[in-house]
């Protein structure tokens, strides 16, 4: 069964959140992601190859599904080499709840800009063990198909929030406040918690004055050697992974 | 002055690597890269907006300046929001003297794809005080502009080398060659070097059998908590990132 022009359609304005938004859904491609997605995100309507199709066992929860060859694939598909699957899930909202921050370690983003940073930090919280992210509502949006092709099936383990984060952190009773900056302290010289927020800020300012303000330890990613002259700084992603690793060493290597 | 079509279209030829290759040299855009870059390399061409070249005192000794406009420079950009200038520069190639890594702690990339990553990875070396990189013959192209961009300058301080790694390895004598593998040992109970090679491989494959047959250190990075199901890997760069923190905080913090 072929594709329809306007299925086709649809999926290219999925690149559009304002489309996403309208419809509740995102898209997802390739088989490693998809296969992760299924089961956590109601599915919405999947295209796979006959190859890709034959190998799932567990299809019969979707209602639509249409066998296409790699060629319709590729008119479909986002992706500069398609491969075998592509499929649309809905979107799911999280409530939010602050007494999680009491009890387990989770990421504040303030306005971090890129798709493909956001993703690619939802893949390494995953990785660290951090299941609840908080988004300021500037952040780029995590349903974005770039962001979910970088969380590599890692947003179907995290959730992703967007809330105030200035409300968040106000709301929340003694709890560590994290963030990095340039006058703040050593990391390797601090004792880090195993609860409490991180807050990583945007690419090109960092983390926004207000949300500074509510910051009770300021931390500090030293360079090597110490003040040598260097780039200023460590892409967003990059650096909430060197934080990330350094609270998980603390807490279970030390 | 007016940019010609021609300047326009030999801007655009350099996202093609034999282009590059045929006139040994790169494009590098916006004001903090670019001058990052002056005094590095051997500057072709430059063209910026009129504010920024009256903020700069050391042009003196570039050729070929063009003063233009927002919408010129748009023109000839590659950039989504073109900013203020952009400069052709030559390519610099290094002599690979292997005494190198007896010496100093240096990174070695073994067919790393996306140039996006490739230039992550030279920032970060910024960082923690990695200037030499060694890339097999299938890495990424540093020259791409992608690449460059996403350095954020660092490619002034990093050198970037191409070379047969297994050829490089063998050549070494007693040093400590490492590399991350999932049956590896915990970084965080392994005694790091302060000189030696970190190798880091391909997104999809990870490092190769030639070279994996001449690492003397296997690493991993635990997640956390230990053994949880979670995505199967971490991003090359975010792992090379995590990989380098850890030795440098071993040297210097520990």
């Amino acid at each position: 069964m072929a594709i329809s022009k306007n299925r086709i359609k649809y999926i290219h304005s999925l690149e559009l959140k304002k489309k996403r938004k309208e419809e509740n859904v995102f898209l997802a491609e390739g088989p490693k992601l998809v296969e992760d997605l299924l089961g956590h995100f109601d599915c919405r309507f999947l295209m796979g190859t006959r190859e890709w199709l034959a190998s799932q066992k567990n299809l019969t929860d979707i209602q639509d599904i249409t066998e296409v060859t790699e060629e319709e694939l590729a008119r479909a598909s986002l992706q500069k080499t398609p491969q075998q699957v592509l499929a649309v899930f809905e979107q799911l909202q999280y409530m939010t709840d602050p007494k999680i921050v009491e009890h387990s370690l989770c990421l504040a983003l303030d306005d971090v800009q890129d798709p493909g940073n956001l993703g690619t930090i939802v893949r390494l919280a995953d990785w660290f063990g951090i299941e609840d992210i908080f988004c300021s509502p500037n952040t780029a949006d995590i349903y974005n198909p770039k962001a979910i092709q970088a969380t590599m099936g890692g947003i179907a383990r995290v959730r992703v929030h967007y809330t105030d984060l200035p409300e968040l952190i106000r709301s929340l009773n003694g709890v560590p406040v994290y963030g990095t900056f340039l006058d703040g302290k050593n990391i390797y010289e601090q004792p880090l918690s195993e609860h409490g927020l991180i807050i990583m800020g945007n690419e090109g300012k960092g983390i926004g004055r207000d949300v500074e303000q509510l910051v009770n330890r300021k931390l500090y990613i030293p360079n090597y050697p110490v003040s040598r002259e260097t780039s200023e700084s460590l892409n967003v992603a990059i650096a909430t992974a060197v934080v990330c690793a350094e609270f998980r060493r603390q807490a279970a290597w030390r």
